[in-house]
């Protein structure tokens, strides 16, 4: 078995290799963003095939495992998990992606000021995409919880610029199309914390053998608060009153 | 071999009946919507963790199949296919709670125009993940490529109601909280027309042995759109320009 033990090593390889490719994809791409690098913002864009790429490879490399070694027991089980790790990342590079192809856009027009709370959620996203990582190369299933239990973070921010965001729509049309944008910039970085805790899960499955079962509270609450337009700047239409914020999680 | 087909049986059975789920749950998330039907809405967030469940399930007689009947081949391909599938199916469960929950917000305040927009979204979404499944089980390349393709006309509706949404929230400040959560409902939902995609490209894989090559069309040009408030609307401070539309795809 000494040969299959090396398969694993180079599975686990793939998988940190393709975690150090997103993580550098959502540095890049918030660093485009606040530098309004276009340049920087297109080599994201241009990176993301190799992400897809590694997937494939670790896939096929499954693939050839499973019908050569056939394992049983915790080596299957831990190989299966490298092929959902790898989905997560794989999806991962698409929402970094999809911030540079915003950042590219927004960099049209003058900066918005709450894009200043950006670059602290790109932090959160990439340190736990890199503990759950390590988690699973480690099989620390301590560790995988507790990425599982951070993600919170990212959801308060998310939830409080999507506050921000709002508000400042409603103070300037001319800034919607912007903001609009930036909604969506904190929703693909709130959802590569969500992939992590995916990620955290499948850890915690195969170190333990059962799901985290403590249920982490969810930023939810957000979808049902209101945000009021700023006094005097709702012109007295009969349109629809004001609705509930649209922060919230999937 | 008997035996080891009619547990592929089961497993095909299984991703159907999945299939069928996530087909009801947008069906039901977006007549809650319309209808402003809050129970309807809490019903699709409550049956949520029911296809999550038929996921592990799908997960755990993947793992006893591999671990009993060490398939090999085509075999493995198609079991291994599965999971993926199971994986964007339960994703797009997801996404249709999340279009529910949202509902919920909506709800709270008058019905805004654009929303006439979201069933035809939500019947492309539906007919994607039907025909796509069944690509699956009759192992058709051609109908899953037919799929992949037809995602093009769920990316133009979701540009297109960005837009109207974008006008329409420049127009009247308090319709800005209600338009966000559609400009996230209708992101949700061509997510989902991206998932069917994903399981169009396994399928793809599975029955010809490679991905479909023709570049498929991305919707993404709107991302480079202009927006403008309508005449005399925009207040002339010195805030931000107008940036570009907050459509387009991941």
């Amino acid at each position: 078995m000494r040969h299959f033990t090396v398969e694993l090593e180079e599975l686990n390889q793939k998988l940190l290799q393709m975690g150090g490719l997103v993580e550098s994809a959502i540095h890049r791409s918030v660093r485009a963003l606040l530098e309004q690098d276009r340049e920087l913002a297109e080599e994201v864009i241009r990176d993301e095939p190799k992400i897809n790429k590694m997937e494939m490879e670790i896939d096929g490399l499954v693939t050839r495992l499973l019908a050569l070694r056939q394992p049983v027991a915790r080596d299957l089980r831990d190989i299966l998990a490298s092929i959902k790790i790898a989905s997560d990342i794989e999806r991962i590079g698409d929402l970094a992606a999809n911030v540079a192809k915003r950042a590219i856009a927004l960099n049209q027009s003058a900066p918005v000021r709450p894009v200043a709370a950006v670059p602290r959620m790109g932090k959160l996203a990439q340190q736990a995409i890199k503990d759950v990582i390590d988690a699973y190369v480690e099989q620390d299933a301590q560790k995988a919880i507790a990425v599982w239990q951070r993600d919170d973070d990212l959801d308060d921010l998310t939830s409080s610029l999507f506050r921000e965001l709002l508000t400042y729509m409603m103070e300037d049309p001319r800034s919607i199309s912007p903001c609009a944008h930036l909604l969506f910039i904190a929703k693909n970085i709130e959802r590569i914390g969500d992939h992590a805790t995916n990620i955290a899960e499948t850890v915690h499955f195969l170190v333990l053998g059962y799901r985290p079962t403590t249920a982490r509270p969810k930023g939810d609450t957000s979808s049902y608060e209101v945000v009021e337009p700023p006094e005097g700047e709702a012109p007295a239409t009969g349109k629809a009153p004001l609705g509930k914020s649209a922060a919230g999680q999937d």
